[in-house]
């Protein structure tokens, strides 16, 4: 089995390359040829004993996605994206990357598939960006999509054309909207979204976080592992049973930020939570009053898709994957 | 005020640039200038005493979208589109007309609107092709979007952009999805809604219609006169109690093929009813039976927009304004 990972440098798309390098089969079916592509050169996985190509393309550049897809790889991962806010400051970059490069790629299997029998699994990462405020508390799958980023333009417009494209029977493709992610590894940056991970993954390290909303604002979360668990489950089930409906609102936990902390207490302690620095911040408060809260992803979780258990569980899969197991002494 | 028609040659274009002409004013701007742009030269209209361009041109190709939009006209229709059963038979011809074609003078109008202020009203029909099935019998204005054509694909895709381009402020846009057109003038065509308009126009006309489907069958009609007053309406309406959900569902009549027939039996006699014949078609009946057949249009009913008041009516405007008010004497 030949995989292919567009953005394979991206955090998803590291953990997502690690794994499959790690397990070597992909339910089942034995991987032997990984193909990773990003803008930036992928790191080669350890252990892997399978075939492995690092490219660096860009996808919107013409001729480039023809070149990954000539390969045929079975499967196909599309985790490549202009980020939420470079595609808000940047709204040719955004559409040019984001629509043009997910046309690109849709074209050049669509090419492939006229010369001769072929139709790849095709598994892209779509996001909770789709939905703009305002929205219930509870959003059903049969709510309508109306982003209030581009980013979330162009992801909702990458949905309608992999049903469209599967429709039609160029591919087998399945669109994950997935939540945010948390604990989201790394650095803390800028992004409106980022304090959700930095009140958990600094105080873990023993450093200090802002938090810059009310304890009471609640959001929709996966972790990196479920994350990696929603696109391997997607790139190995049957998808007949979602007809032409692919786009799917994957199963997060629900949670306000103080549920966030009471998992941290429970599990960290109170040196942990006292290293959370309260500094109300009234432009992203603003912001993430618009952003989901809860999902009845009912349509996912019927298809096998399983959400984290917990806050808690989420804290304890962070030291595990990215602590190696430890919490500082100084905790 | 310059207005722009795009598709001015086509069934609504033709009827919208007769309608402008005729009453020479758009809710109370005058209108001094009207461009008319079509693949096929529009005929100019009679009567009208302000200017009027006539073009030929492909809003697919390279350039064409921004030389009609160099003259920065105040309001823009966008009506021009590959039909439903030729987007589906032709693949590339549908997405390179209704998708970059979209594109390509939403990008003219940011370029303009990147030069120098501009922001014009831009009004693009939709339709309720963006629904597909399984559709609940009522659809309401929150319902998603699923599509099960590559038309209806695009239209969707063409509403969040033009939601898109809005909230970034390049353009004041609204997208109306429009009901099946009923009594749809011309000939009998092979499109599989053409029944819904054949079996009253022909009889109208003393011919015989083929009715391919159960009378239980019940769609969503709007008369071209009612389809014209949308259109007009979202040219001047206050487009800011829209919010950044610019896409809106049209209120349209409800009826049942039996309803349509009681109509034409009320207006035009038995003999009218008796030259329509039954001949059960099972591929047009099962295409048919996933299409909506009523939505709860409350959002734009709320806007001001007035759908058809009965059959009778639209029956009686068809007589009204392509049969000159007569019906033929062997009815």
């Amino acid at each position: 089995m030949h995989v292919l990972i567009f953005g394979a440098a991206g955090m998803i798309g590291r953990k997502l390359t690690g794994h499959l390098a790690k397990t070597g089969h992909l339910h089942g079916g034995v991987l032997t040829a990984l193909s990773l592509v990003d803008v930036a050169a992928a790191e080669k996985p350890a252990g892997f004993t399978g075939k492995v190509a690092v490219s660096v393309i860009d996808i919107a550049a013409s001729g480039a996605a023809e070149r990954a897809i000539a390969a045929r790889p079975d499967v196909i991962f599309h985790l490549a994206a202009i980020v939420s806010g470079e595609a808000e400051t940047d709204f040719e970059k955004g559409y040019r990357v984001n629509l043009d490069g997910m046309r690109n790629i849709l074209e050049a299997i669509r090419r492939e598939a006229t010369k001769s029998q072929y139709r790849p699994r095709f598994v892209f990462a779509s996001s909770i960006a789709v939905f703009g405020a305002p929205l219930p508390d509870l959003i059903g799958d049969e709510f309508f999509t109306t982003p209030l980023t581009s980013y979330g333009t162009q992801k909702a417009i990458s949905e309608l054309l992999l049903s469209d494209y599967t429709r039609r029977g160029f591919l087998d493709g399945i669109a994950i909207r997935l939540p945010t992610i948390c604990i989201r590894p790394g650095k803390p940056n800028k992004a409106a979204s980022g304090f959700f991970s930095n009140i958990l993954r600094e105080p873990l390290a023993g450093q200090e976080a802002v938090l810059p909303v009310a304890e009471t604002v609640r959001h929709w979360h996966a972790s990196p592992r479920a994350a990696v668990r929603f696109l391997t489950h997607s790139a190995t089930m049957d998808l007949a049973p979602l007809g032409a409906r692919r786009a799917l609102t994957m199963p997060g936990l629900t949670a306000t930020v103080g549920e966030q902390i009471d998992a941290l207490h429970r599990i960290a302690g109170e040196k942990a939570v006292r290293l959370i620095r309260r500094e109300p911040d009234p432009v992203i408060a603003k912001i993430v009053e618009g952003w989901p809260r809860a999902f009845d992803a009912r349509r996912a979780l019927g298809l096998g898709f399983r959400p984290d258990g917990s806050f808690d569980e989420i804290i304890c899969t962070h030291i595990d994957d990215e602590l190696e197991g430890r919490l500082p002494v100084l905790l």
